[in-house]
């Protein structure tokens, strides 16, 4: 038995777009060469783009897949798990991982970024969504943080897990 | 062979917060009185209230339940579903819904707003969550309507109904 | 509140097939005429034919489809859920029935018998797969029971759920 | 990029027991010498026993779990997925593995072997259920090969798998 490495959840669109696919590639290598596993949706866009990142750097990537057939995985998956979910898939992307970094970020990324509040896991945003939790409910966002550059992302990540351990 | 009824889903938290319950409660009853078929998580908050608006006007009221037993099912519940999904049950929700009405809500709400938004469902927003894409993806949010009243939500939802149909 | 109505579940293949269908629509009319919901996967096979035969008799019928769309619900059916989870759907409807009867299957049909095994789920088999458990789990089919026609399985099941409430 | 490793699926009991604990252990540590990923429910009994095989022989070992918590993990699974399905999470298990091998087992192990046979993945079964599909129907289980010792499990795993790629 080894002590399992930290699990980092990157979520964001499927959907190309030069810089948060860049982002993506330097917050993938940056959680491997800290000895982390990239956990993420396991297709396009900053999925491919963080796994790449990570793979280049000798890390191990995992692709829970909205589908039913590993072969859907990306290139750049080591671990892919078919889900046959859809975007129910989501949920396990955030229940999986220690903390998630969200990158930019489609409608279903929002998705993500709900379920890791109501998880409590802490979440990082690059980029992503601005949310403003109904009145009254104003604490709900507590575990959401900004910031501005994938180099802060994962400084932040690491100072975050270092203190819920 | 009868032509299925309408199904509005109702979301928002299972914390129960008068003005919220009050407006559920509305809804519901709307909902009923116009021939449709409330769908909800079927547990407490808005999702009781709702049920109950929408029973005492003879209604018929779907609750897609986390858990795997039909006994946690509120008792204004005509068909439980038992998903076991805990918080994934919030796709079914989404998915099952002609439209959706959010009325406040928690974390779990935003995932179904994620959802909605995904799958281009036609969403109104009663007091609920604020949100706002990240730059360059501002289109994602067109489908999100806010209102200001139970009444208006109905009205809104009839509309739209109409139209996409 | 009204007191909620016993659930069945119907399971069995999406093939059509003469002797399963027929089977299957006599339970489905015993089902709605003994004021039962029909529980089923929504989609063709025994699936419509039991939906078909329990609408006739005035009943309500619910899908639960594999599907993330309500359409592809066979017309026989009242409250489509659109799950989205393929064959995992049937999971649910073992969770969401009080009984299950198997009529004949295919595969997908000995997944939800091992299912209403596991969550002990009182289940009637008509014409379906034959099994035996592993050496020294013997106990583990004591929950179901093989009839030899329709009409046995509804009595057999009206005769079960009173006693397991 | 590298090649994918072949991802093999042993299923069976939670509950322990010694001759099944002993195959799982051994074909465990087939599966990591012949450089192949083990795919498990990641719990106790042969889960356990499996993942320990594998990772004595330096493998590497999944765990698709029930439950939302990756801490639920045993010890020996390197790769804990969180799916929070309960029973469902045994689709999953099937629809990432390139072939399954059933080690006696429980109730839940028969919905595993509904759905590799429903998928069409190769099914290896030692001292496990015995089943025969309704007449008529007789050609579902052809995919299911019943062997006498795990070594003989793990000679048929890999020429299944050369046959089939």
């Amino acid at each position: 038995m080894v002590a399992r490495a930290i699990r980092i959840g990157l979520i964001g669109s499927g959907r190309s777009h030069p810089k948060w696919d860049d982002w993506a590639e330097e917050i993938g290598r940056g959680i491997a060469e800290h000895g982390g596993i990239l956990i993420c949706g396991g297709t396009s866009g900053v999925m491919a783009s963080a796994a790449r990142g990570a793979r280049k750097a000798g890390g191990v990537t995992v692709g829970i897949l909205p589908g039913a057939h590993a072969d859907e995985a990306n290139p750049f998956i080591s671990i892919p798990i078919a889900t046959g979910l859809g975007e129910g898939r989501n949920l396990l992307v955030v229940q999986s991982s220690d903390l998630l970094i969200a990158v930019g970020g489609g409608a279903g990324t929002l998705s993500e970024i709900g379920f890791a509040l109501k998880l409590h896991k802490p979440l990082i945003l690059l980029g992503s969504w601005e949310i403003r939790p109904p009145s009254g409910n104003d604490s709900l966002a507590n575990h959401a943080h900004t910031v501005d550059s994938p180099a802060e992302a994962i400084q932040l990540a690491l100072r975050l897990l270092r203190l819920s351990r």
